[in-house]
């Protein structure tokens, strides 16, 4: 775990950071343009949303996000077909982007969440229909981008961006359904398939579209492909530490945010299902309803997660989806300079905000 | 008006009778092809929606509608390409019928409107977050299907159906934002663009698919869609009527039931400003709550909406907008026998349910 947990290395961290400078620089024209070509009602929703403009219109310097997936298309393009490849690539890293921002906007409508990115979510500022009418508008300027590229990969992209939408769907589908159940219903199976459709998806997807903007072969465009859903899982997997026992100055969250919320994330599940003893005081704990500002009842439960052994076991399973990460990636990147760039990115998401 | 509104022809409703069953005896199978593609979980939704299971996930005999939009597809194709191209038109068809399916499952969310081809609509079965991702599904199966085709217009065609889309959530845009605003704030060049969007753009995208899989030029495309378009309107003005003036027997629904419910469609729009003394006093009526049951209100309301002249005007409009769609086809198609199957469409629609 260490490589996943210690202090960024200066060198490292710089890389990765500016690879995702570089990327936002190339893509972030191309968002806006792409944003800006939707009608009236719909570009201001969405350019709420991208942080670009508040709420009532005027502009505004609010970051769209950090770029990761835009990154990771540019970055797998560079790593397999050199910077020609790379800069052929970046409509499908601005659609990757689009259609992530889309099941945001969405997401965020279903879970009822009221901040992103440090300000009220679109659909408590326009309402559910408009922050979802977006949403839609974004898939279908993600995919027009593909129709509209001559690129030679560019339908099979499409086809393996759309197979992505709907896997993300399906993942967002569990996930609003396991919010019913009783979190001892749960299994660890159902929770790590959920967490790779909702996480990992969308970064495998990314790696794999670079990889065939590049002109790979099959095989090397699968092997991306699960570089980066092993590395989105293993970053779910730290998030979900993080979570529980970050520390609020760095995470800007209440300490066990997580557990006073009583989010069946995937340490909790694990310890859950662990069938210790600390297990059974846990589901215990995690039926009684919530107190707030109860912070003494959150640090009960954080000691029973990890005492019934759901720390342990989430950072030692986020240190094999990386190592399994790094296996794919020397597979269809062997040469470690060719790589680096990707490595750096990983590295980068899995102590994201740590 | 006329030809709108006189009983149909037996022997032209039978030809689009049958133009329609021909439609859906080749669409159907891809359809269910597509959607038996998806997931578990969104695929029982899809099904569902679809008429074709039940909400206990047992088979259902249900149509899946009429499949005007397929069938609009096809036989564009095959007035501008006979009967090769309409053959090889069937993906197109399919993906505007995944794409009017994903609108319906999230306007009928928006709506929140109980009942859609006489069940129960998908968000009252399975809750407002599934419906909303199973049509989220449905849109990006409707874009694979371009993707996969390798028919030379199906990018073009991609692009086409997702400047649709953007329109679509455009027109729903202005429609939920509508209804909080005042009758009598609500303009007529609003609510004919809004009607536009909503219901013409995806009939005139149909009509432009097939001409691209016809192989014709830029401007045979566009009177297609501009016929599809004006069809649609028409077909929109007359069933504007038909909810207020339609005979319940007929329509299944109560007489008035769209000036019960306050709705501000294009007769009553045109009525309200028309600047008539009837006008002034349709302003007062529609202002009043709804009394459940008060019959003797809604044909108050009725009869000044028709001594404000919105019953001739919306009849006089479908009429010249019936006409300009002649013309347009006219233009692209100007053999009789090639058009005939577009013009028994374009007046199935505009008589259907009345």
């Amino acid at each position: 775990m260490a490589e996943l947990t210690a202090e960024a290395q200066p060198l490292e961290g710089s890389e990765a950071t500016a690879i995702l400078e570089r990327a936002r620089a190339v893509v972030d024209p191309e968002m806006r343009a792409a944003v800006d070509s939707l009608p009236g009602s719909l570009r201001r929703i969405a350019r709420y949303h991208f942080g670009w403009e508040h709420a009532d219109g005027t502009p505004a310097d609010g970051s769209a996000g950090k770029a990761i997936r835009p990154a990771l298309v540019l970055t797998a393009a560079g790593a397999l077909g050199g910077s020609r490849a790379r800069e052929r690539a970046v409509r499908a890293a601005v659609a990757v982007e689009l259609v992530h921002n889309f099941t945001l906007l969405h997401d965020d409508v279903m879970d009822r969440d009221p901040t992103r990115r440090h300000r009220p979510t679109a659909w408590t500022v326009f309402g559910d229909a408009d922050a979802i009418l977006a949403g839609n508008a974004l898939q279908a300027l993600a995919l027009r981008l593909f129709a509209e590229d001559p690129h030679p990969a560019s339908a099979q992209a499409a086809v393996r961006l759309t197979e992505c939408v709907i896997e993300l769907c399906a993942g967002q589908h569990v996930d609003t359904a396991m919010e019913l159940r009783s979190p001892t219903d749960v299994s660890l199976a159902e929770v790590l398939t959920m967490a790779e459709a909702k996480t990992g998806a969308l970064l495998g997807c990314a790696c794999a579209l670079g990889a065939l903007y590049a002109g790979a072969d099959h095989e090397d465009v699968e092997a991306l492909d699960a570089f980066g859903r092993q590395a989105g899982l293993a970053f779910q997997l730290i998030d979900d530490v993080i979570g529980i026992w970050g520390d609020p100055h760095r995470t800007g969250k209440p300490a066990g945010a997580d557990l006073a919320a009583r989010k069946k994330s995937l340490p909790v599940v694990a310890a859950l299902t662990s069938g210790t003893p600390a297990s059974a005081e846990l589901a215990e704990l995690y039926a009684l309803p919530c107190v707030e500002g109860d912070q003494e009842a959150v640090e009960r439960i954080a000691l029973a997660v990890e005492r019934a052994g759901g720390r342990d076991w989430a950072q030692v399973e986020a240190a094999d989806r990386m190592a399994r990460a790094m296996q794919e990636l020397s597979r269809a990147v062997p040469e470690p300079e060719s790589a680096g760039g990707l490595l750096a990115l990983a590295e980068f998401v899995t102590r994201r905000s740590s």
